[in-house]
């Protein structure tokens, strides 16, 4: 049996613009190669397009601080859900099966993956003013069920798994992939998390592509240069790297070989800070 | 450890008028109870409502035969993932967890679990006509990995299954869910199958509620009565009969305690005629 630190997981974003099988191929390669690799995906632009043509166009919140997230009221929970769960997983699995990879989907729900906590109140600002939100199915992912997962990986089989999660008390919910990503990886004591989107890392400068924070030791300058989304990466990140996992990048998805890019550090990179011994 | 005929696959049909909510309570209270199900359900109904928001209605190919299935293109079979697997199959899996089941939802994609094949060429009746249709998304399982049901099983979980199926290929199908229900009760060695959908079972007159024939001893009658949707149920019957299950039932999925009703013969009944020895 492999140490359980020869893990990875890799998020990819659902972002718009990423072309999913040059990287479900290399994943696939992977695989074949005996490496054991958990799948986390998001599917934020499909949910957009179909909330569209369902009539029912996306809203979203913004946080005092800044940060934007999805509202999710109990139809869009229903829209996120059959496009996150049921379009893209499905797709990913079916895929990657045809790659020759034993590939099992289950959302944060399925066996109580992850467990989530809701946000019961909201401060949101809304035309200036700041109101406080009270009904929406989102939240955090605060617990996840690696059993499951080990389960699954010590039968040879590979999870792929997107949100939403479940609270304790059997409610589902709308949390960050990203995040999820990283609780999942620390609870499978994984070495490294790639967090993989259309985007090649932090940027200085999001308009500049060569802005590129290639190594993000100065925690202050990272979480400053980061902006909309990329603000829960960079916590997804923090969040990984506390929870003991070795390195985390965030990186591109697209092009060839994304995977042993990001591997090898490119984008940004997000180190644990260890004693070395005999140095 | 039980012995294998301790185990009971349940299918719940997706038409219109099901209401879950009484027999996902009746289901957690077996659970908790100590038996062994495998939940297998449909969706054709809410896919029917989705196709017509998104503006594709839903299309039928009638056989020569008088058999009518869901024309299904790719368009069609992305809302029926979503709606299946997505949809009903995360809510499915949530009400249960609520109500303390350890359920897991896959689809017959997830880890190959429902191998298909698909049709190739379909007759089907058009305006008077005998056409061929090549380039449907549907077939019917051949093959069940009933070993990731065992695992699951095993780990005191519950699985909660639901099409699509997927080809050797990496093609994911449309599959009927009946069927697929037959098949992996056959798999598993189940001792019992039940089909509970909107009607109380095989009607000699589909008018008539009265006209249930409670016991499949003629198989000749019960085909001849079976007319649309109720001809795959009796095809699925017969398939789990003589795949080796005991007992299937064709019973309501409505009102308080259908399972036990079903259970307890009230339906359509088809049994396996065993050497009784000692008789």
């Amino acid at each position: 049996m492999n140490t359980a630190s020869s893990i990875t997981v890799i998020k990819i974003g659902g972002g718009e613009g990423i072309d999913l099988a040059p990287i479900l191929e290399e994943f696939a390669q992977r695989i074949a190669g005996g490496e054991r690799i958990v799948l986390v995906h998001g599917g934020s632009h499909e949910t957009n397009v179909l909330s569209e043509r369902l009539g029912c166009p996306p809203r979203t919140i913004t946080s005092p601080g800044g940060q934007v997230s999805r509202r999710t009221d109990r139809q869009t929970l229903d829209i996120f859900t059959m496009v996150y769960a049921g379009r893209i997983n499905k797709r990913v699995v079916e895929d990657l099966r045809r790659l020759g990879v034993d590939a099992v989907g289950l959302s944060g729900v399925d066996g109580g993956l992850w467990t989530g906590e809701r946000k019961t109140a909201i401060r949101a600002v809304e035309n200036g003013r700041t109101v406080v939100i009270r009904d929406d199915l989102s939240g955090k992912v605060v617990d996840v069920d690696a059993s499951l997962l080990h389960l699954l990986l010590g039968a040879g089989r590979t999870p792929v798994l997107t949100p939403p999660a479940i609270t304790r008390d059997g409610v589902a919910i709308n949390v960050d992939a990203d995040r999820a990503a990283a609780m999942t990886a620390s609870a499978l004591g994984a070495g490294t998390l790639l967090l993989l989107s259309n985007v090649p890392g932090v940027l200085a400068d999001p308009a500049d592509p060569a802005s590129l924070i290639g190594r993000a030791s100065d925690p202050e300058l990272v979480r400053a240069a980061a902006k909309g989304r990329m603000k829960n990466k960079v916590l997804a990140a923090e969040e990984a790297i506390a929870g003991g996992v070795g390195r985390v990048v965030i990186g591109s998805a697209n092009g060839a070989g994304a995977i042993g890019r990001a591997l090898s550090g490119e984008g940004t990179v997000f180190e644990r800070i260890t004693e070395r011994v005999g140095a």
